[in-house]
């Protein structure tokens, strides 16, 4: 059964009768209803009566309505509202525009906009470079999203993808201090989303597509890589490729193995099974076998992105399935769906084995199942020690594409990240537990950011030496 | 010649020799070379030497490097540096975006992003009107320009035209409390705009279209109000039609006319014009002359939107150019070139006249080439009395139509932003020389809100009465 969680919170506000153990009474029918107490406030005293507010955490929204329906019944206390607290997060939207120069004059007027703007215009007209300085593109990243498969939630269209939008540029600006703005397009089609993004281009200093359905994420992002000059980064594919990778490093240092003798199995093939797979050849992997819901990957039926990568893999020529591809394997990582690999499966993989199973919300295999089957454990949930999490890398990853103007994300900008995130873990504190940091570890953005920046200039995505400019108009 | 003015000004640091009478020298410097200094900071004393900040306005970028140069030749005086104060509220771009809910800790994250966004998702899948109130549509209009007509300075395409929408926004944030975003679009094809437009809608409340040029805004404008389920507004059209409307509301009450029996001549049948000649049919006004370039405007050479117009318009059958158009008007519009308007046309109006002489940076007739010749003379400068500035409407209007949800903005909305712009200026207080607010006055917006909202549920452009829900979720 899940556990009570913060997402599904009501906030209540009760009346309870003035009276010696009655604020007992009212926590004990929480507790009686499974209702978990986050924090419990007095509003208002009066004679008869004590107002306050009370936030418990719930397991679903049916449950929280059994505690509400609780707490109802109990003798002397009254509800007098009740919200939902994810839905009140939510209101008005969860991200607004804050003007950073003051417009409150004539003379800042008169800057800021008609007539001291136009000077502003003229010198980008002059030099288009110069908007990478003097607009928003300095620090701002589009959040593209087709809404055809947010989260678990599959094709639920633009307007639906919204809140994981916004809340995607929440974490941007958290945790690299990116501004990132969405835009959740209403249309499927690949060669329309290409073609919108391209032009609404001028804004942007990247592009971050998030939560396309694959294969047309591997075509959009091509293509769109193509059309421009900012970096395109498709977050599903290539951030989760960048924090697997972090984790593998630190998990193989554990367990004393190295990438380039180990035996990898990818448990789903789609987006980010594939953008794993590549990335992992590129940390030095050779022995990669993938597998997808008809078994191990073969390049007759796939399509062409798919299919070239099937050519780069499985060494070994191995057949079959699941169980087939694991048999003598170091490490598997499935990004696949819930309960895709059997304990037995685990179980005929080679000694010390690394299981990362990010299926969300359940994972291939519940840790619990394999304690002490597996040397390593990772999951994509925060309630298991070693969660995997995108939030690791997109804001640091575009915190140094901005700061050093770089037109694309190379792999060895990814490679960079990951050394990066992987060395936070320092050799000391790293175990079986502890192979990733923790999303809310803010030694990580900054320290990602300075290692793609290096790795850009190093690899020529990037102006070796970026000057800045400190002298504007006149000199 | 023109004035020294803070668009123009830069910030100097300088090394002054320590010794009494020096600053008196500098600041006598910087006068003689006609530099006028804003304000005068020191930064740090040493016995020889006094480090100070000055701000200086100068007339033109010229003139700013004459100023340094003859600070630079003054005895005991050293330029340690120089920045122009315009191109430094424009480095890194002038707007950002802002988390409007935390996102510190865990319970924060499980909120805002994953697992507890889902349900959010969820609700808007199965009522997509619910994205009005979870998301940023509630408060975020597009501001969309495709750079063909900024300013004075013509087609300078979506990069350089950036530093104008981003000056657009922050005068949406301060004025209206709306969250405004620029949409530079890399196409001058109507059709992409109009299909760009279209396809990232479902992010905004309202798309506030900009410097876009004439005959294609029309075409644009409209095919997006029919493709789209939100306000669409292009403003240097309707915005411009409403302020001018409210200047003239209360000119002609300083007069002592009626709009109906009015003789108006609008010169310049561009974006503006047409929009501000169909703005004044609505508010009753039933001798309208339009004059282009080529003379009183004619049906048989314009696009049909003029054309259309053109039908509706010079009921008298006056043909000629300004001057004969010009001759028994009562009130003369001017949207279109400098010194179009000779001061003798003028002399040629009717008595009591009224002349708004909107074209930048200088008008079709200086005011005090006029001054007594006309009774009422406005222009879009702050520099002379009245002036006529967008600012006064968009804010304000997109504030009522995000507040109700409003679908359109129609005929009913604008006159009603009209009204209540011109009657922030009280019967006592209106006088020649005050027809129309400040851009600066507060009590513009809010009004205009209030107005715009009550004639959108009128007029069924927003729903009659809007219940705003204030239980999400669970119920």
């Amino acid at each position: 059964m899940a556990m009570p969680s913060a997402s599904y919170s009501v906030n209540l506000r009760v009346a309870i009768r003035n009276e010696v153990g009655m604020l007992g009474r009212f926590t004990s029918a929480i507790g009686s209803a499974g209702g978990d107490i986050g924090s419990l406030d007095i509003v208002e005293v009066t004679r008869p009566k004590v107002f306050r507010d009370v936030v418990i955490r719930c397991r679903d929204e049916e449950h929280a309505k059994e505690v509400v329906h609780t707490v109802e019944q109990a003798d002397g206390v009254e509800v007098v509202s009740v919200s939902d607290r994810t839905f009140q997060a939510h209101l008005g939207g969860k991200i607004a525009t804050l003007n950073r120069v003051p417009v409150k004059t004539r003379d800042d007027l008169s800057m800021v906009y008609t007539p001291g703007v136009a000077r502003v215009c003229e010198a980008i007209a002059e030099d288009p470079s110069r908007a990478h300085q003097l607009t928003i593109k300095a620090n701002t990243v589009a959040v593209v999203s087709d809404g055809t498969a947010v989260l678990g939630l599959g094709d639920i269209g633009p307007l639906a993808a919204m809140p994981v939008m916004e809340g995607k540029c929440m974490l941007f600006k958290e945790f690299g201090g990116v501004d990132a703005f969405p835009i959740c397009l209403a249309t499927k089609n690949p060669d329309e989303i290409v073609e919108t993004v391209r032009l609404i281009a001028p804004a942007f200093g990247g592009i971050n597509l998030e939560d396309i359905s694959a294969p047309r994420c591997f075509e959009i992002e091509a293509k769109l890589r193509e059309a421009l000059d900012i970096p395109v980064f498709h977050d599903d594919q290539h951030g989760t490729a960048v924090v697997v990778l972090a984790a593998l490093y630190n998990a193989l240092r554990v367990v004393g193995k190295e990438i380039r003798d180990a035996r990898v199995v990818v448990v789903g093939m789609g987006s980010a099974g594939v953008a794993i797979t590549k990335l992992l050849i590129t940390a030095g992997a050779r022995d990669i076998v993938g597998v997808d819901k008809d078994g191990i990957l073969d390049a007759a039926k796939m399509d062409p992105v798919r299919a070239q990568l099937a050519g780069q893999i499985n060494p070994r020529k191995v057949g079959g399935g699941v169980a087939e591809a694991l048999s003598g394997a170091d490490v598997l990582i499935g990004v696949s769906a819930p309960r895709a690999v059997s304990v037995e499966a685990i179980r005929q993989m080679a000694p010390d084995r690394i299981v990362c199973a990010m299926a969300n919300p359940i994972p291939e295999v519940l840790p619990e199942e394999i304690a002490g089957e597996a040397r390593v454990i990772a999951t994509g949930r925060s309630d298991y020690p070693n969660q995997i999490n995108n939030v690791l890398c997109f804001p640091g990853l575009f915190r140094g594409v901005l700061d050093c103007h770089a037109h694309e994300i190379n792999e060895e900008m990814k490679l960079a990240a990951a050394q990066a995130i992987a060395a936070i873990v320092g050799p000391t504190e790293m175990s079986e537990d502890y192979i990733i940091p923790s999303v809310f570890n803010r030694k990580v953005a900054p320290a990602i950011a300075r290692a793609v920046e290096k790795a850009a200039r190093a690899s020529g995505a990037a102006p070796h030496r970026y000057i800045h400019r400190t002298h504007f108009g006149i000199s």
